[in-house]
């Protein structure tokens, strides 16, 4: 378990800018800008339509001739350049995650395969298109991997990078609650609404942009980056174990990232040092063989199998202490630490506002634990759905002859999720009402749970760009464990011994899973411009953690005094506004490049009383 | 209270057969037909080709011309020309109702509403072609009901005979579960499938063509006849109480049967003497306002909708006794007298083969009652839908935001639907678990429990013909009391003082309310000969009653014995086979009149190993 001490191994103190334009001039476009002059405007029109066509160019080479690989630290990496490539090309990236979000690659229904498949056909096409190599769909036996990779095969000193992200999407019902249809990326009020928006397609291309802007600008990389990019996260990855068993050797590496995950509150950084597992289970209840019966010729004489559901999913907790009542279900729960339980407590977040948010008037959980206990470190189990009977518009008096209902667990160290799974149907065993059977099928989604040490490099370079990212001080990172699952973390510890830190930016309230996901295109931005920093930062403490290099922290300060330093920390990034915006169609309108239509919106885009992307220094 | 001793006032013995054929030429076309000889067969053919334009001719002038009507009773009437009419007639009477199963009355579904009165149409033209008059649509606000009459102007002597039926059906899913199409009336084994051929078109249809029958074959009736048929039966008929109210009289009458029940068992006769009544609630539990939520982000924080459903509905279940632990529930039920109990006891089929039928493993109900008390004469709450979450394919890993349960009651005297749904209600606020809001709504199914005392004119008429039509000992028909509802009945009692006997056909196991509703083609055939002679032993027992003729038994046994006594008990109508039929397709095939097709059909109708009707003494 995580210690709850904040030991940073470099100074957390705001870092200055280092090849950065002063921040004064770092200025956002909003209201009142009608009073700019036009001599302004114009100037600030042409800079960057120059920048753009640049960067443009920058990136076509990029693509069309392999970049320069050497065995020094690209000495050209520069974020401002990184920063500007990301800003011109804000729109063209959206747009290309609007692309992949218009695919309803829904894993857990079979119909969609096709389309799962046609997001890794994508995903692959996208990589290339960003300058990786090798980029290629790689059969599982259910839905497909993509694997991509650039390595730097002159400089065998650079570590490797495995970066995790998944196509595939939860199914969308209850369709009719969606605001705009699941498949058809909208923007409102500076938010991208489609299923996958955030969990994980934006995170995922987020992140592919985010390391390709360091390519598109220095021609290389600071690491080798090995992609695994998986199309089955959201049933479990069910055929990932065997397929990392076999050929997981592919994506050895010494460092791994995954863009799934989040961040528990869309302003404050956290580092995320856990996963719950998962077991998920159905339960069908099968009372007359007959079929569905007159409630009226047999109400009240035979077992009626949505009761006997309702009983046997009642009896699973217990109504005094809100725990689960599945016999030995907390056999094997390690005890939450006073440590990690006063790490919790600073949660960004308080109880109070977690529930607000999400319009829940009371908490509702095992006594003795703060919600977020119950959701990071304490394991669950819950309905997620369940049938049976009549269910249309008004009465149909009949005795179903079959009702069903799926059960999710959620598990902490050290529960076994076949243990689990065995223990539950046992206790269904042990309950079944009499008059009906039970069957208990294992439904494709297992995950084992997972912990990993607060103290390693991946976590410190992470934290660390993160407390740029966000403006705040080092020790003010949050780390805490997640309440979800990816399976293919404590795979790739158990296959390749790999740690995987979770570096990605949806916020908890962005309704992954449910009617209505979004992601903060703010968010998107910042996940573009993490990567770089990431990667860099993490080169930097690999060189010294092997001695060759002064740490970071020291190293950095003061080269960012006097300049100049290659990949030195970056500026500190303004904090995203969280005001909701306006206009955002106005903005996308500018693709094309026709220099009219681009004036125009430019106009719109500075002169609108809010805006969701930043100016930069384009406009004095 | 029904007595439990049977009280017959005429001696229940098998009547001997007045003015038909011996039974012996009452043969039944199956195997080995094929050596019966070419001549015989053409013979026959050419009999019942005459017999059938025959009465074709008969029952044209019936609908043509106005039938005499005379005070005294019908002289001419004779079951022998009204059987062999029905037998002549049979398939076009089978196409006839196929027509009306056709049409989607699903009174539930406002999408349906169209069809109900479509229906409803149907009936009303269905109604005059047969003969009756003043066949009308009548409006309620809601579906409409049909009125038809046949009213003998010149004999005011004939008592009315009120005759109910309802042509809306319940909903169909889970379509699936259907082997055949719920509206393409499909005959398999001698049943006719489809939703609604048992409750309540199938005898809604039989009950007309066995009145018109009487009509076609006399040109008059023994009695006035008024047809109350209804479209919104299914539902609970939440318009008739005010439209009963405000029109009833148009529907006064001095006996009352329903075409809707039926029979507990298809070879066993019995008389039903009360309904269990109805309410319905649906109750919607509410969580997040926020939406559905990840089950890994909020599980065992918040409270489940779903799991909150299920501790409400299997909290209202007291797992030791069986009984509904509603407060208050049981308040104002009637206790079961031993007599009663000692009848029910006599029902014709054994609680394990009941049980059986269902294929259902145990008994499970309120504990001290037999399984034929608990569905007869006790109370019984059932969830009959509930829907929740993720129901799909696979898996989806969400808190749902709100949960729905239907639940259906079936009440005794002397529960009140009202006072039931506010004790429902109050448990439903005294028992929500904190964390969720629940909404109570009641459901358009509303009946007054209903029973009636068994030595009405109208019972003992009733049981008289059933005796006769199943072949068994008067003190055999059993009686009963129904454990659906059939809302009319309380309110004909209350609007009208009419206690409505129930005079159907449909047996317990031909899945009404559920996939593959069915009814056997014999029981269809049963109840188009049952209605002539129901309506001929009325008229004589009312005459009795009124002192103008002695006991029908004592007059018409001795006239058996005789010949020719006008409206004699009919013959013994043998047990229908319940074994399964073949080729039904080909006896359909017949329709159309072609002589040559007509032939071809009547001897594969003949030969075939098994069919489905009875071939009467056209062949020798």
């Amino acid at each position: 378990m995580a210690s709850p001490a904040v030991t940073s191994r470099w100074p957390a103190a705001r870092r200055p800018i280092v090849g950065a334009r002063p921040s004064s001039r770092r200025r956002r476009c909003r209201t009142g800008s009608l009073t700019r002059s036009a001599l302004g405007l114009c100037l600030g029109i042409a800079a960057l339509v120059a920048r753009r066509a640049a960067a443009k160019d920058a990136a076509d080479t990029t693509r069309t001739s392999p970049p320069t690989t050497t065995a020094a630290a690209p000495a050209a990496a520069n974020f401002t350049a990184v920063d500007e490539w990301l800003d011109v090309h804000r729109e063209a990236h959206v747009n290309a995650l609007k692309d992949l979000l218009r695919i309803p690659s829904i894993s857990a229904l079979s119909a969609h395969a096709p389309d799962v498949r046609a997001a890794a056909e994508w995903t692959a096409a996208f990589a290339t298109a960003r300058g990786f190599r090798h980029a290629e769909v790689v059969e599982t036996g259910g839905h497909p991997v993509v694997y991509a990779d650039w390595i730097d095969e002159a400089d065998p000193s650079k570590p490797t990078v495995l970066l995790y992200g998944h196509f595939d999407v939860q199914p969308v019902d209850p369709e009719a609650l969606w605001t705009s249809p699941p498949f058809e990326p909208t923007v409102r009020d500076g938010n991208l609404y489609a299923r996958g928006a955030s969990d994980d397609k934006g995170n995922m291309v987020a992140m592919l942009y985010g390391v390709a802007s360091l390519l598109a600008t220095n021609g290389t990389l600071p690491v080798n980056v090995k992609f695994l990019l998986e199309g089955q996260e959201e049933i479990g990855s069910p055929q990932m174990p065997a397929f990392l068993a076999a050929h997981g050797s592919r994506w050895a590496a010494d460092y791994a990232f995954s863009a799934d995950g989040g961040q528990v509150a869309s302003g404050a950084p956290g580092v995320c040092l856990g996963l719950r597992g998962s077991v998920a289970l159905e339960l069908t209840v099968t009372g007359a063989a007959a079929g569905d019966l007159h409630s009226g010729t047999y109400g009240g004489a035979i077992q009626n199998p949505l009761h006997a559901l309702a009983e046997l999913l009642a009896g699973m907790r217990d109504p005094a202490t809100g725990g689960i009542a599945v016999d030995g279900f907390y056999e094997h729960v390690e005890a939450v630490s006073a440590d990690e339980r006063a790490v919790l407590a600073r949660h960004p977040v308080s109880e109070a506002a977690w529930l607000a948010a999400i319009g829940v008037t009371a908490a509702v959980g095992e006594a003795g634990y703060t919600s977020h206990e119950r959701t990071m470190v304490r394991p669950s189990l819950e309905v997620v759905g369940m049938v049976g009977g009549f269910t249309g518009e008004g009465l149909k008096t009949v005795l179903p002859a079959a009702a069903s209902a799926k059960i999710s667990c959620r598990l902490v160290p050290a529960q076994v999720p076949e243990d689990i799974a065995d223990k539950i149907i046992s206790h269904v065993r042990a309950h079944t009402p009499p008059g009906v059977s039970v069957a208990v099928t294992r439904l494709p989604f297992t995950a084992v749970p997972y912990a990993m040490a607060r103290e390693s490099t991946a976590n410190t370079a992470a934290a660390a760009v993160l407390a740029d990212l966000y403006g705040v001080p080092l020790d003010e990172v949050f780390y805490y464990r997640m309440g979800g699952s990816i399976p293919v973390v404590a795979l790739l510890k158990r296959h390749l011994g790999l740690d995987m830190a979770l570096f990605a930016f949806g916020a908890a309230d962005e309704a992954v899973h449910a009617p209505n996901e979004f992601f903060r295109l703010g968010s998107f931005a910042r996940a573009t411009r993490a990567y770089p920093r990431l990667l860099v930062r993490l080169a930097a403490e690999h060189r010294r953690d092997l001695g060759e290099g002064t740490p970071l922290g020291e190293e950095a300060a003061p080269a960012a005094e006097g300049g100049g330093a290659p990949w030195a920390p970056p500026t500190r990034w303004p904090p995203v506004p969280r005001r909701p915006r306006r206009r955002p169609e106005a903005v996308r309108s500018c693709r094309g490049g026709c220099p009219l239509v681009f004036c125009v919106c430019f106009f719109f885009f500075c002169t609108g009383s809010e805006t969701q992307f930043w100016c930069g220094s384009a406009v004095g």
